[in-house]
């Protein structure tokens, strides 16, 4: 009853022109918005675009995490080419070096079968299933709420999964409220047809990354194949190329600022619905903190490293990726901060409250939404303690091994269906190779003292966040905890190879009774992390039911205010639309919507990751435009940024005209719309986008594949 | 003859549209194109402006190498925080510092005397004296013909300066073919008045130098004093203001995007009318060349200084100097190749020798033109010894103060005022100093590297550009090169400083004859040095004699196309005028023409260069901006871009409104228009000005200073 009265009134709701270009739509509310979608430019029948397992939307697909899309009947898929690098990768050697000089396939047999763990995934079903759902969960709360519905999905998956080919999944939108069956059909043999050299797929390289103006033709061709029986198949010679239900036609025409245009993709995770305390906890206290403490551990291994280049060169990877994480923490808090997100979410949040205690439904939901909060203050309660053991675990490697082993034996005491995510049979060759890796990203020095400072932080917690298995373990100064630290790492035989692999192989009560010292450490830490891991899956479980009452009162507020809600991203297709739209970065500054090829030469340094292939320079010098530049400038364009709603996921959307034809291809969002998972900012958020003109043209004049270019009805000149 | 046909074309012609925006007029230019000022915007009478010394330009003063204007009949002087920083450090120490805090006197009394060393220009001669210094250098060539031209240059100079309070000086325009006699006011007692804090005044730093957009203040007040009789003295307390011959009105209005504003100033060099050649020269071996082996250079110093912490510091600040360099010359570099310079130039001249071939006078002036280019050629012969012999002397410590105390020596057997300029009686304290601070920039392993790299490049020459002293000294081969060096710098006593000093004061005889190792090895290449330096003076003076022809065709075909032509910047008063120019940098990147105080809060880090005090932030919080304030949008200007034809020296100038009054103040260029002291490219050159409204309303609301508002005639509001 509740669903439908909301369902009802979502088909009665426009989106405002404030809001007209915020949004990650699911397809089967687009005929809801269909006025304001007709409003902003769209041309066809948003009721066409209804369904997501028929034609257009079935054109797109998935691409392990990232999107593209077909554009021929015989099987042909656009993406990007960061998107498919790993296969181009594959296929590349000294010999053949297909990163570096690109690869135009000149028949259907010299087309080069991708990595064999490569998938395309097209969805064929998308049935709500949340009355099944919800209704295992009935009456249940936290950790029993969290595992039945965990149970049920599971019971769906396998029946929809009994079909060969197929792969499946229960997705839940506005969190907990309603459920979704996903069914996709896996496609296994996939074939590299046309990349362009690294030098323009990948031209600014990150130097670029995350920057407009960009200059990048960062796209790839794909083709998926099935077995003769048209069925998924492993990659076979004799495999014929896949029919795909539905494909997208190539535009023959290009954009101009203020173009309306729409795209698909599959994000995958916004946390725009969180509740005002949320934001306020991810920007007050999440965000900074999270930058402080991974910055005190790159500082440990920079300082450590300046003194033993062998040490420095085991932890480049985790230097880097703690340095890439602190940049993107940093760029979201500036962001959320720029768009003042915490006053702006608190304001909306007071009102919609203020509001629904005007309404009936107030009695029902107000208690719920109070829970909410309550759940989410106790959450923070332990903020601190759980964001050292999370980094305690992410960011050591015999520390981790060892409470990995410990958790392993644990869980070998349940059948194998039932043990935790990661820890079941299928996940022991992964564990093999996180246990054989810690040789190469090792140093003893290091790990103690990256423990040194998560657990000096430890030690300084109130008593309420403490663990006493914790206290027991590293005692409550800091020279108990060195005297420890020294110990265990003094005397475990885990540093050996060897001796972590036969753990891995052992008996599970050997490896809880060991009298190694680090993984007699991990047993006796291991109560404590289990209770930590329950206390937030029980926490998870009352929010899952709960949260939908907060949802149902914002999407009433929102029909109140004239706005529809689209559920927050969650991997699954999402369509959104917009307009080309320039961007006012800072003061006095404006980047205008088009990149053109005069900025591929002004950039041009010879040097990756500016070293643009000579014969791109030598074709631009000539400048044969002819069909392809822009008619009233003369300027051939290479890039375009809009306003479309996006996040990571939408690698490889395709990006449509009013018309529904292909005209670009998301591949990046800007740097100051990387708070935009929290709140879309108008004035920020932009999407890049390859113009599907400079494809054609690098096609056409650059690197031919005439065949490509007829096959996707849009022929050389 | 030839001057006034010549003075005569010039009034007759216009300044094409396309040429609008270039120049940097004499003022005495201006009638002549006044019907391009005229239709530019400008209001007054271009007559008006025709002579540097009456008003309105004689407001316009020399500051140091840059400029200021009188902006108060009580001799109050605007110009850049960072052209009178030197003032403001002088008056600064722990218990008060004017940097950091900024000052404002409330009272005459309360202004802060300068260093005693800064001083002030009025000009007031400003007299053409071409006659007697062409008469005095007529039939003379080469060498003779320069040093006929500086004899009667400091005669001329020795009269002038007869009057008591006068520095005169002889310049001269077009490369030799007008000369004149600048007399020029000196006022000795200069006081602080209004300084913004640095992070007003310098808002951004080295971080945002050359970079639009800008935010910062980049002013400050000082005030000239003289004695009781009104003439100039020596600071004093009973001294009296200075009441200038004419002083500027601030305006009470802003400019907006295309308003019509126009400068004066002293631009210290530029090179617009070189040859083809020159610029062939400069592009495609000078720039390059030097970067080259100034990199190198680089190099040598980084790679030592990273096991030698102790050498590093004392070469801190060469090694900085060559990286500022390097920078610079590939700033230059990068803009001549993007504006194709050569091709242009090369276009440019063909097309006027052309023309010449069909007039007349060709049979006068090719032939001259040709010498010149023969002796641009000649000098391009010896064009890497020359810059090898030049770095010698300039990126060595301890062999440079050999080849300067051998100099010294050597001039010690002219009379005084024969000597070379440097080697005077009056800079041998100057000398004493440089011999002194090698003491803190000299490493000898370091330094006979640097001389390695320069001298292992000498040797590869070919044999016409070597020097005999050269071979012989430092012999044919790496092992002669690297033996020689060795034994030079073990057996030298040079590296101490009381010896260094003592052969300052050593009889000339016994400095020649010296025994120890480096002075004996300057001794040796002494000839070979005069020998080139007296080839360099000699065609010096050829080219003074015969670039004059080449300057009559240039003006000549310029009159033909319409166009005047202003002389190359030589330190002397110049006019341009323009408009307020947005900035289209980069392929999709447009800047706006004026920046915000929103701007400031962007940039706002909290650390230093983006640390804006405390009481402009609250200001810019509270947001009163009233009659300061654009009109229509409601936002505070902070700076301004304008296409104005500017150089360094230019720091300081006065920006005028179409009415003549003061909107603006020039304090920078961007990184775009480096190479613009060889060509003016209208799409990239453009200057940065302090919008005097932002000036107005700091002195106003953020650290006011009402009784200054009230004498410049903007009271506070």
């Amino acid at each position: 009853m509740r669903l439908r009265k909301l369902g009802l009134a979502m088909a009665m709701v426009l989106a405002p022109a404030a809001q007209a270009d915020e949004g990650m739509w699911m397809p089967s509310q687009l005929p809801a918005i269909g006025k304001s979608l007709r409003a902003a430019g769209f041309q066809g029948n948003p009721s066409d675009l209804a369904d997501l397992t028929k034609a257009p939307l079935s054109a797109v697909v998935k691409v392990g995490g990232a999107t593209g899309s077909f554009v021929s009947d015989d099987g042909l898929v656009l993406t990007n080419h960061h998107v498919a690098f790993g296969v181009i990768q594959y296929n590349s050697n000294a010999q053949r070096d297909l990163i570096q000089n690109g690869f135009v396939s000149h028949a259907r047999a010299e087309e080069l079968p991708a990595n064999p763990d490569f998938r395309l995934r097209v969805t064929t079903g998308f049935d709500k299933v949340s009355d099944k759902v919800l209704a295992a969960a009935k009456g249940k709360t936290g950790r029993a709420y969290f595992d039945a519905v965990d149970a049920i999905s599971k019971t769906l998956v396998a029946e929809c999964e009994r079909e060969p080919g197929m792969r499946c999944s229960v997705v839940n939108m506005f969190y907990g409220r309603d459920f979704y069956l996903v069914k996709q059909l896996e496609l296994r043999d996939v074939r590299l047809v046309y990349a362009p050299p690294r030098a323009i797929g990948n031209y600014g390289d990150e130097v670029d990354n995350f920057v407009w103006p960009r200059h990048a033709g960062d796209f790839t061709l794909l083709r998926a194949y099935v077995g003769p029986d048209g069925k998924p198949a492993d990659y076979a010679k004799d495999n014929v190329p896949y029919h795909p239900p539905a494909h997208l036609q190539v535009a023959q025409e290009g954009v101009r600022e203020g173009d309306f245009v729409m795209l698909a993709g599959y994000p995958g995770i916004t946390y725009r619905h969180r509740t005002a305390a949320e934001f306020a906890d991810q920007v007050q206290w999440r965000l900074p903190t999270t930058v402080q403490v991974m910055q005190q551990l790159q500082h440990i291994i920079e300082d450590t490293g300046r003194d033993d280049r062998q040490a420095a060169i085991r932890y480049a990877s985790q230097l880097q990726s703690l340095k890439n994480g602190i940049k993107r923490f940093e760029g979201e808090l500036d962001g959320l901060k720029r768009s003042d997100a915490v006053a702006v979410r608190h304001k909306d949040e007071d009102a919609m409250l203020a509001w629904l205690a005007t309404q009936p439904q107030a009695a029902t939901l107000r208690p719920q939404i109070d829970e909410v909060n309550q759940l989410v203050a106790s959450a923070n309660a332990t903020r601190e303690r759980d964001l050292l053991l999370s980094l305690m675990q992410s960011q050591t490697q015999l520390m981790r091994s060892a409470i990995m082993l410990q958790r392993l034996a644990h869980e070998r005491g349940n059948p194998d269906a039932h043990r935790e995510a990661g820890y079941q049979v299928r996940d022991e060759d992964l564990m093999a190779g996180t246990l054989r890796q810690v040789q190469r990203r090792y140093d003893p020095p290091i790990e103690k003292r990256l423990l040194t400072a998560l657990l000096t932080r430890y030690q300084k917690l109130p008593d309420a966040q403490r663990l006493p298995e914790f206290d027991a373990a590293f005692g409550r100064t800091p020279e108990a905890l060195s005297q420890k630290l020294d110990q265990v790492y003094g005397a475990t035989q885990l540093g050996d190879e060897t001796q972590r692999l036969a753990w891995l192989k052992a008996d599970p009560a050997a490896v809880s009774k060991s009298s190694d010292a680090l993984l007699s450490l991990a047993a006796q830490l291991q109560p404590a992390l289990l209770r930590a891991e329950n206390e937030r899956k029980s926490r998870e479980g009352d929010l899952l039911r709960l949260r939908p009452a907060y949802m149902d009162a914002l999407i009433a507020y929102r029909e109140k205010q004239g706005r529809a809600v689209y559920p927050d991203a969650n991997s699954t297709l999402r369509v959104s639309y917009g307009k080309v739209t320039p961007l006012k970065a800072r003061d006095a500054v404006s980047y205008e919507p088009l990149t053109t090829t005069a900025g591929i030469v002004e950039k041009n340094t010879g040097a990756a990751p500016f070293d643009a292939p000579k014969p791109l320079l030598d074709a631009i010098a000539k400048g044969d435009y002819e069909g392809y530049a822009d008619a009233k400038t003369g300027t051939m364009p290479v890039d375009f940024l809009s306003n479309l709603d996006t996040t990571g996921g939408n690698s490889g959307s395709p990006v449509l005209n009013a018309k529904g034809e292909l005209v670009g291809l998301n591949f990046d969002s800007n740097w100051e719309a990387v708070s935009a998972s929290w709140m879309f900012d108008p004035r920020y958020k932009r999407a890049i986008h390859v113009d599907l003109r400079y494809m054609r043209w690098l096609m056409d004049k650059v690197y031919p594949a005439p065949q490509l270019l007829k096959e996707m009805g849009v022929p050389a000149h």
